[in-house]
């Protein structure tokens, strides 16, 4: 048995105006009827295989996991309530605190796409034997291009069938770099998804991050349990500092280990992505909500607030949601962080 | 004296959405601060030259009308309400009707612009004598590209100074004959701006269109006057055909003559209008409203309702109002028409 976690916090600022502070990203219908967190979590619900998920998540969006967890027949073992974000290393202290110890965890971002499941389970199966022996794995995606947005592992000896020592961990490269890395079969990409026993992680941890591990501890040893409902003690969380598992844990632990894996993966970081992931109609367009796409080519018009009429546009992505509408061409999807720091210089509060 | 009378009518789909049927083009403020039809007002309100204006518009927008010229402290000679809009032969009869029949009167849309407005009262003076004998005049502007979207008027002999006959009415040319007409000094395209007497457009109108004459005789007859307000009698005028000045009468009768004019004149038929016209910022955009334009070029954006983000965004139309927003190409807007029409044959009524 695996104990999937699931990590749904996050605001994902490069999807606005969909997403925004109260409907992050995970939680909405990007790529088709069900959510990301729907999706991520439908894809352990092979009960022979998985234990109920644990779901690490901001405070103020407890209700809402729970209806999108109902509607698709799955209920939590554990629904973790983070008082505060703080990045991945205290996210999945808690997890793993409140996890079976010796029961190896799952850990996924509640926000990735993976079209080959299959390829995901086998990689999975492939680690299980490694995570046993106390093996902090995580898995790396053959890259298919040079992606400056993600962090690299490079991959050594080949400890177990499909499994390898990590040999480093390389923060985001610079173009050049990421084609040299993406072009020489021995780097992947860092998933962010990960196979570990809860006391290996713990122990890893305590070692190299133990300001980290204490204040999760604490807040653990203090927290409120009401039903599937964990609330981590705030004032002991808020001492944890905000550190991602990579710096805290993976590129200083000994024993860590990647399975290389081709799973047709996407974290769906952009609207280029889900203009790429989504199907498209008979004019090359995706469009969703109130709109009216005349002669245009290659666009992405998503909204569900004002009716959107485009004619003889191409490739134009449009979203709008609530009272905001974003226009920005095909290729240039990543400069939405620019619009939404803009925006919160004015303090208009359009993004919150 | 000169009696201005401004045709108020009109929806001017073309400039949806801000245009809808409740607020047509004339009572927006598309250049500047003033709404249409309070530049056109402004035009004559020289007491020593021009009478008040009798204005002729649609009964549902008699309040809004009312609102504005007392904005810019004008007050209607008449405020003549048309049950039901006929086209503007009948409009125009109805002034005469109310107007000092030999009195003449500066027929003026309410929804056109005249930037050079000292060159247009000079070509009125030029016209005075010719409308004093009885004579209707037009005013024709000097093309200055082959546009297909007018009606052209051929100047023959000059009967006065500065006043021509018109000696022939072409209807919208194609490209080609555009472009001829545009190129010889001899076209002007037909301004929609006329002077002459009541007495004498009545009686053109009565010898070539008897039926507008007849159903807006009868209209005038029954109608009810409520201070400044004359709303003629429904039925009556409900039997007029519905035609245009030039159909009706200007084709045919046999004193025309057109006063060509170089005046800075356009009707500001579309948003590529409005565009070319417009001030532009150090972006070389124009934009109005809850607007972020970042890294955009040669735009127009304008919102009433939701607010804009572009990003990166080229040459592009973008207009909101209320629950819609338009996103066309520049040098596209005239195909705004085809998304109003897809619209309304959906029956969602987003124009109305």
């Amino acid at each position: 048995m695996i104990t999937p976690v699931i990590l749904c916090g996050g605001s994902g600022s490069r999807l606005w105006p969909l997403s925004r502070a109260a409907r992050p990203k995970q939680l909405l219908p990007l790529l088709g009827d069900r959510t990301m967190l729907q999706m991520t979590a439908s894809r352990t619900s092979d009960s022979t295989r998985f234990a109920a998920p644990v779901i690490v998540a901001g405070a103020q969006h407890a209700d809402e996991i729970e209806r999108q967890s109902a509607e698709i027949g799955i209920a939590a073992g554990a629904l973790i309530l983070e008082p505060a974000p703080r990045s991945t290393a205290p996210a999945i202290a808690l997890a793993a605190l409140f996890a079976e110890p010796e029961r190896p965890m799952l850990v996924m971002p509640s926000d990735h796409l993976i079209r080959d499941e299959e390829a995901f389970f086998r990689a999975v199966e492939a680690a299980l034997p490694a995570a046993a022996e106390s093996c902090l794995v995580t898995f790396g995606v053959t890259p298919d291009r040079p992606e400056t947005g993600y962090g690299y592992i490079r991959r050594g000896i080949e400890i177990a069938p499909g499994v390898h020592r990590a040999e480093q961990f390389i923060e985001k490269p610079h173009l050049a770099k990421a084609a040299a890395l993406a072009g020489d079969g021995e780097h992947f990409w860092n998933s962010g998804i990960f196979l570990f026993r809860p006391d290996a992680y713990l122990h890893a941890l305590r070692e190299h991050s133990p300001a980290v591990f204490e204040a999760a501890a604490a807040a653990a040893a203090g927290a409120r349990i009401d039903g599937a409902r964990i609330e981590p003690e705030a004032d002991a969380f808020a001492r944890s500092p905000a550190i991602s598992i990579d710096y805290a844990v993976m590129e200083k632990a000994e024993h860590v280990a990647v399975v290389p894996v081709e799973m047709g993966w996407s974290d769906v970081g952009c609207w280029d992505a889900i203009f790429d992931l989504g199907e498209k109609d008979g004019g090359g367009n995706i469009s969703s909500g109130s709109v009216l796409a005349i002669d245009s080519k290659g666009c992405l018009i998503r909204s569900d607030g004002p009716s959107i009429v485009a004619v003889g546009v191409t490739d134009l992505l449009v979203l709008a949601s609530g009272d905001a509408v974003l226009i920005v061409p095909r290729g240039q999807s990543q400069r939405v962080k620019e619009a939404v720091e803009a925006l919160e210089a004015r303090g208009n509060g359009t993004f919150g």
